[in-house]
């Protein structure tokens, strides 16, 4: 991984995304809405039969039953809650799709009780979509094992300390005056715990429902900016290439990764502008190399296709310390500020 | 079970719940919101250690790994979503608790895309506080079987469409043609699998963790009302015993049976008006007889104590064929015209 200025992979004009004065206002006198609400889309039917009937786990002292695993079930839905605006100053809902063991509550109030991004948005003008995929929250998840297949995966606290860039290798502690974060990080590091609260148990068998659905979701919505964060950067990417004239920008937060170039045809997603950023600390872990380098090859091919794509590596723009978290680091808002600038200088 | 009209346990005035007009409009201009967003609250840590590793299940084909069950995690909180208005017209926010295997998006938009009651109660003037708990949704759950104990349960459609009493038993089919739901069922059966994609599986072990959670829910938000369904209706009733103080009022929608009076201190939570709601159908299966009867001797037992309690069968209101489901019958509107009346004549 080599890291890349923004100018080197930007459009005309991305500078402006750093200009004082663009973020969101921190203090707003709220919104007038119309609608809020929630449903599912996608998903399917999942008819099990034939499988034996089997004693369950039960604590000790517990009684004793039988599961018998058999009927009519539904799976791999994903969940929506949207937020419409009265009178939204953007005809573009912003759809947010969130990463690998979290659910749409990351893109809401922060860990430390600061404004998420989904009021943010909001106050911005424009309607939001959070969703929950992959198994996760509200999307439910089929019965294990006959349905899910791949059991449900648990990340320790130190994992996500260190997979998120938190802290180094090492500096997660059970106690959490013993924990040692990176000296300049922008995560609310004592509202950690807070955070781990909202991680969920991930599954490695909903991708092509979860694909699926979100195909569906953009269908059902119509035009759309679709906001990524991390294993939701995918599911972007291949959705703006599956229906680039409903999915109108893509701002992907530290993608897991984007297509192979040699997969795509350009010629009709190089229409929708592409925005990409990266925090902080990312040598921590090489696998961050990996998707990093990977994002940066379809960056540049679109690019040479002649489409919009805007890099911004957090570092170079005076943002010190951004963990993977960037919705819920101190500077979020400030972050929130550079992507609705963004958007409203790429976007229609 | 014996049926009971309206005026045996009514308080005065309380026949004008079922006024007309007094459902909220079907059509509304929106409201203006301060504030939307998200956190948990309750739980504890868990830490693991000393459990052996074991294989996953990984299906046929998949590479098998090991998983480690050992480390940190927080386990056994519960998740709330708010919507705060700008301008409230009730100084008391309404926290709607759900039931058994379900999350609150069962009071966001109905299975048929009606207005749920979240947003009528928004419209009212209410700011609505939506929660998952009991190891569903947002609220996540713990590591299973180490952290979590007791296996999750998961209903099949058959066993939804016949508890929640959408047919009689032996009326349901996998094809929905073939679905024979009683004639007179105001649940909307068109949308039946729709609504069964927001069926989350069930543990049993998150009962003292799920009241805890509560409790300090009731404490952060300070005076409100409660609204709950089914088996939220328990934790309401015990946070309304706990805090009669904070809780100002308690809806309970077919709840999951109420304490035993003969161990409850009546002489605080008297103060506290109670609106207890039935729907149709309970002789379909004798477990609702017994829900009914146990808190029908609540009721009884508040009355007795001086206390108010509004008690509600809706077919003795013109409401026939109401489901467990009350919240998305196709005359949910209607009922939470009742409740929003009954609120402004009881409370405060």
């Amino acid at each position: 991984m080599k890291r890349r200025s923004l100018l080197a992979g930007a459009v005309p004009g991305a500078l402006a995304v750093s200009a004082p004065g663009t973020a969101l206002a921190d203090d707003d006198g709220g919104f007038r809405v119309r609608e809020v609400g929630g449903f599912h889309v996608g998903g399917e039917a999942v008819t099990l039969s034939g499988v034996p009937t089997r004693d369950a786990y039960v604590a000790e002292g517990q009684t004793p039953f039988r599961v018998d695993p058999n009927g009519d079930f539904q799976s791999g839905q994903i969940y929506v809650n949207y937020v419409r605006l009265a009178r939204p100053r953007s005809p573009l809902p912003v759809l947010m799709w969130h990463g690998g063991g979290l659910t749409g509550a990351c893109f809401e109030t922060t860990p430390d009780r600061r404004q998420g991004w989904q009021q943010r948005f909001l106050s911005a003008g424009r309607d939001v979509y959070l969703t929950d995929a992959l198994g996760a929250g509200r999307a439910s998840w089929g019965r294990y094992p006959e349905a899910s297949k791949a059991e449900p995966l648990f990340r320790t606290k130190k994992e996500l300390w260190e997979l998120f860039r938190i802290g180094p290798p090492g500096s997660y502690a059970t106690d959490p005056r013993k924990r040692r974060p990176y000296a300049d990080t922008q995560f609310p590091v004592a509202a950690f715990d807070e955070f781990v609260k909202q991680v969920v148990p991930r599954f490695r068998t909903y991708d092509r429902s979860t694909q699926a659905g979100y195909d569906a979701l953009v269908a059902r919505v119509g035009p759309s900016t679709v906001l990524t964060h991390s294993a939701g950067g995918p599911f972007g990417f291949a959705a703006t290439i599956a229906a680039p004239g409903r999915v109108r920008a893509h701002v992907a937060i530290e993608p897991s990764g984007a297509p192979d170039p040699a997969t795509v045809d350009f010629s009709r997603v190089r229409r929708v502008p592409h925005l990409i950023v990266w925090g902080d600390h990312l040598d921590a872990d090489p696998s961050w190399g990996q998707l990093y380098d990977s994002t940066r090859r379809f960056h540049d091919a679109l690019r040479a296709a002649g489409g919009h794509s805007t890099w911004i590596d957090l570092r170079d723009h005076g943002h010190r310390g951004n963990s993977h978290m960037i919705m819920m680091d101190r500077d979020s808002h400030r972050v929130a500020g550079m992507i609705d600038s963004w958007l409203k200088e790429h976007v229609r």
